[in-house]
C-alpha cells in the first residue's frame, strides 16, 4: 500500500529536465564570453544567499534551476570560457559531458572486474588506445607487463607511483611494518607540488624531498641529479624515486627524460614522468620530442581533462610493470572475494589506486577519441600551439614585454619589463575586467604572467583579443603611475 | 582563415544527442528488471568486440551510442536495479544525475575558492545542511571549528583522518622527516579494509593496525581496546588513532561510539567514525542512536553515494577540528597563491584532501536535498528499513534458514542451516540467474549471504521476490544434492 508512495522523479520529468538542463549547458557554452571569466565576488557572497537550513518538503525542479541562474553562477569562474588562459586548462567537450551523463546515468561501480565487466574491460582497452594515439613505449600496454588506469588526477598518480617506489625500495617492508625516513625522492624546484605532498602522504617526510639544481630553460640537471644521489648513498640513505616533469606547471619545462632515466636505471631508482598538461602534445608526431627517453620510464601520466577535450576527472597512469603496482595496493577482505578475480585472469582497478570505489571515467574517453579521432584530436591541439606561439612572437616583438622563457609548446611564460609590481597590477587589471584570466608564477624571483592555450574554444581572435588588453592593461598602469610619480 | 574548421560538436548537435541520451537514461531505468541484474559475460568478452585501433577520423554519434547498447550493456551489472541487493548499494536519483550532468557543463574547478568560489561556498553550505539533516555534533559545522568536505570515498577520508592522527601524534614531524613505524592504530576485523590499506599509504605498516576483540554481535570491545592500548604504550608504542563503524560493511556491526571515544578522549587518540552507508539513516530520528557518542570523535564520514541518492562520488566527511586537517595536507606552490587564500576568509578545499584538482560535486547533493526535501528522504529510508526487517523476519520464521545476526537497518545476513557449500551453491545459483544479485560475507568462519535494502527503486515487491527467489534456489539446490547422494 505504501508503495504508491514515491518523492523520486518521474521517469517523464526525468526527460523533461534533463532536456532542459542539455539545453541550458548548450546555451551556456555558446554565450559564455558574454560573462566576465573571472567571478566577481567577494567570501561569503554565495552563501549568504542559501537559506541556512535544508528545506522540509521537495521544491519544484524549475525553482532549483532558476536558484543555478541566481545564486550559483555570479560565484563561477568560467574555466570553459575561450578567454581561459589561467594555471593549466581543464578543458571539456560535448562527446565528453556526455560520456559523463552516461555514466552517471549507469551508475556502476568499477572496483573489481565483476561489479562491471564493461567498466574494466573499456578502461583497459582505451589506455591501450592512448598508448597508441600518443606512440607511448609500448611496455606501458596491458598486452605487456604494464598498463594504464585512470586515477582522479596527477596528484594521485604520483602518490600511487611515489608509493610503488617506495615498496620497491624497501621490498615491502613498509606495507609491513611501517617508515624508517631515510627513503629519498628527487625532483626540482620548478615540480608540481604534489611530490612534496605524496611525500608527507607516504610517511617519507619532505625534507626527504631532494630539490635537484635546474638548467637556465628550468628543466632538471642530470649531473646534478646524479651527484645528488651520490651523496645521498655515501649518507645511508636509501634514493628510491625521481619525478621528471614533462611540462611544468610554472613554465613548461621540460626535464630530459632520457639523461635522467638513464640514471635511473644506473641507481635503481624509480622513474616517474609526469606530463599532465603537455603529453597531449603527443598527439601529434612533430611534438613526440618531449617523450624522448620515456621507454626508461617505469610510470608515467598524463590528464586528458586537461587538455584532450575530456572532462576532469580523468589522469590516465601508466606502470611498466602492474605487478609492483599492483602488489603495493592490495588487500582482498572477504567482501571483495570472487570466482573471476581468483582465477587471475581479469584486472581489478581497485588494487591500481587509493580508493575503493570508483565510476565509469571510460565511456568519456571512449565517446571522446571516437568523436574527434585521430585527425580532429590532432588539428586541435597542432591550433593551440600555433597560437600560443604566435602569442610569443608578438610579446617578443613588443618594447614594453619579454618572454620570460622560451615557449616550448601552448604555455608563453612573459613579463613587463618594468617589474613586478607593474606586472602584478597589470594581472589585477586584467582580471578584474573579466575580458580574461591568467595567472602568474615567478620564475628567478621574478613575477611572471602565464598564458596558456588550451581551452577547447579558444581561437585566433580570443587570443589576439587578449594581447590587445594585456597591452592596453599596460599602457593604462604605466601612465597611472607616471602620473602617481609627478604627483607630490 | 583556419578559424572555420572545427571538429568540436556543435551546439545543436549537442543538443539532439544530450536530449537523445536523457531519454536512453530514462529507457535505461524504466526498463531495467528486463535485464539480467549481474553481467553474463566472461574475462574478455567486451575487450573482444573493441577495435584494436582508435579511429583516424571522427565518428557519427549515433554510431557511438548504438555500441553502447550493442558493446557496453551486455557487461554492464545493472547497480541501479531495484534487484541489486549485494555489497552496499551506491544509489543515484534524477536529481543527482541532473547535478552530475550540470557539474560537467560548467567544467570548473574547486581546488581553491578563488578558482571558482560558487563550487566552495555551496560545498560548505551543503556540509553545514547535512549536520543538520543527520544531527550530528555541531563541533562538525564550518561555523564552528569543524567543518566538512565531500571526499571520493570513504578510503580517502579514512586516509586524511589517519594522516591528521599521525601528525597529530607525532607532532606534525613525520610530514617533515619521516615515519617511526610506532605509531599504532586500532579496529577490528570487521573494519572496513581501506583502514588496513591507509595504514600501509600513510607509511605506518598494516602490523601496527591493532585488530580489537569484538562481541557477538561484531561490534568493538571497549574493554578490549582500552587494554590494547596500554598494552602498546607500555611496550613504547605511541596510540593514535582508532576507527569505529557505524555499520560495517560484512554485517552492519555497530561499534559503541560512546565508550570508544571516552577511552579516546582520556588517551588523547583521534577517533574517526566511519558510517559509510549506515550514516545516512539519522536522516530519520528514530535510527539517530547509531550515532551515540558522536561528540566524542575528531572525525566522521558518511556516503551520500552510497544510500542518499546521490550517485557516486560523494562522501561526506567531517572534522571537529578543520586546522589540524589543513596543517597536515597543506602546501602552497607559487602558482596557487592569491589574494582570497592569503586574506584567510576563505576556505580551499584542496588541503581537505589528497588530490589537487575538484569537481563541482556539491550541486548533486543540493539537488538531491532540495528535489526530496527533509520528508522525501526520510520517507524512502524509512522504507527501505522497513523492507530489510520484513524480509528478516520471513527468515527468521523459515524452517531452512536462519538470520545470522541481529539486522539493526537495512543489511540482513542470513544463512541456509545446510553448510557452506549449499550457501555457495545458493548464491552462485541466484547471481546467474540474473533475477537478482547477491553478496557473500564469512561470519564466525560460516559463509553468510547478505542482502542490503538500498536501491532507490527497491519496493516491497524486490524484496518480496528476492525472498522467493531464494527459497527456490535453496529448494533446488538441496534437491540436486539429495539426487546427488543416493546416486551411487
Amino acid at each position: 500500500m505504501s508503495d504508491s508512495i514515491s518523492f523520486h522523479m518521474s521517469a517523464d520529468d526525468f526527460r523533461t529536465f534533463g532536456h532542459a538542463m542539455v539545453d541550458w549547458i548548450a546555451d551556456y557554452h555558446e554565450h559564455i564570453e558574454s560573462r566576465p571569466v573571472m567571478a566577481q565576488v567577494k567570501p561569503g557572497d554565495i552563501r549568504a544567499m542559501l537559506p541556512a537550513t535544508p528545506p522540509q518538503t521537495g521544491e519544484p525542479f524549475v525553482e532549483i534551476m532558476a536558484d543555478v541562474d541566481r545564486i550559483i553562477m555570479p560565484g563561477v569562474t568560467h574555466w570553459q570560457s575561450p578567454n581561459f588562459f589561467a594555471y593549466f586548462p581543464a578543458n571539456a567537450s560535448g562527446p565528453a559531458i556526455l560520456g559523463e551523463l552516461l555514466s552517471a546515468g549507469l551508475g556502476v561501480q568499477g572496483m573489481l572486474w565483476v561489479t562491471s565487466p564493461a567498466c574494466t574491460e573499456l578502461e583497459i582497452h582505451m589506455m591501450d588506445w592512448l598508448v597508441d594515439l600518443l606512440d607511448l613505449p609500448a611496455k606501458f600496454k596491458s598486452t605487456a607487463a604494464g598498463g594504464g588506469v585512470i586515477q582522479d588526477s596527477a596528484s594521485s598518480a604520483t602518490l600511487c607511483a611515489l608509493l610503488a617506489a617506495r615498496e620497491r625500495a624497501s621490498d615491502f617492508t613498509i606495507n609491513r611494518s611501517g617508515g624508517t625516513g631515510r627513503i629519498t625522492a628527487y625532483a626540482t624546484s620548478q615540480t608540481h607540488s604534489s611530490v612534496e605532498k605524496a611525500m608527507m602522504v607516504a610517511g617519507l617526510g619532505r625534507e626527504q624531498l631532494r630539490l635537484v639544481e635546474t638548467d637556465d630553460t628550468f628543466a632538471m640537471r642530470p649531473a646534478a641529479l646524479a651527484a645528488r644521489i651520490a651523496q645521498d648513498r655515501s649518507a645511508g640513505f636509501i634514493p628510491a624515486f625521481v619525478c621528471a616533469s614533462v611540462g611544468t606547471t610554472s613554465s613548461n619545462a621540460i626535464d630530459p627524460v632520457r639523461a635522467i632515466g638513464e640514471i635511473c636505471q644506473r641507481e635503481h631508482i624509480w622513474l616517474h614522468v609526469d606530463a599532465a598538461m603537455s603529453g597531449t602534445a603527443a598527439l601529434c608526431p612533430e611534438f613526440r620530442w618531449i617523450h624522448d627517453g620515456l621507454e626508461l620510464a617505469d610510470s608515467y601520466c598524463f590528464n586528458p581533462h586537461k587538455w584532450m577535450f575530456t572532462n576532469f576527472d580523468c589522469d590516465a597512469f601508466f606502470v611498466a610493470d602492474r605487478k609492483a603496482l599492483i602488489q603495493t595496493l592490495s588487500i582482498l577482505p572477504e567482501f571483495l572475494r570472487n570466482e573471476a578475480t581468483k582465477s587471475g585472469a581479469v584486472i581489478d582497478y581497485r588494487d591500481w589506486q587509493i580508493p575503493l570505489g570508483r565510476r565509469f571515467r571510460a565511456l568519456k574517453l571512449w565517446f571522446v577519441i571516437r568523436h574527434y579521432g585521430i585527425t580532429g584530436l590532432q588539428y586541435h591541439v597542432r591550433e593551440h600551439v600555433r597560437l600560443a606561439q604566435e602569442f610569443a612572437a608578438w610579446v617578443a616583438a613588443s618594447d614594453a614585454f619579454d618572454v620570460a622563457v622560451p615557449a616550448p609548446l601552448n604555455l608563453v611564460c612573459f613579463r613587463h619589463r618594468a617589474g613586478d609590481e607593474v606586472n602584478q597590477q597589470i594581472l589585477d587589471q586584467l582580471n578584474r575586467s573579466g575580458d580574461l584570466y591568467l595567472t602568474h608564477t615567478k620564475l628567478d624571483g621574478k613575477l611572471t604572467l602565464r598564458l596558456v592555450v588550451g581551452q577547447t574554444q579558444t581561437r585566433a581572435e580570443h587570443v589576439a583579443a587578449a594581447w590587445t588588453h594585456i597591452q592596453a592593461a599596460a599602457t593604462a598602469v604605466t601612465a597611472q603611475r607616471a602620473l602617481k610619480v609627478s604627483d607630490p
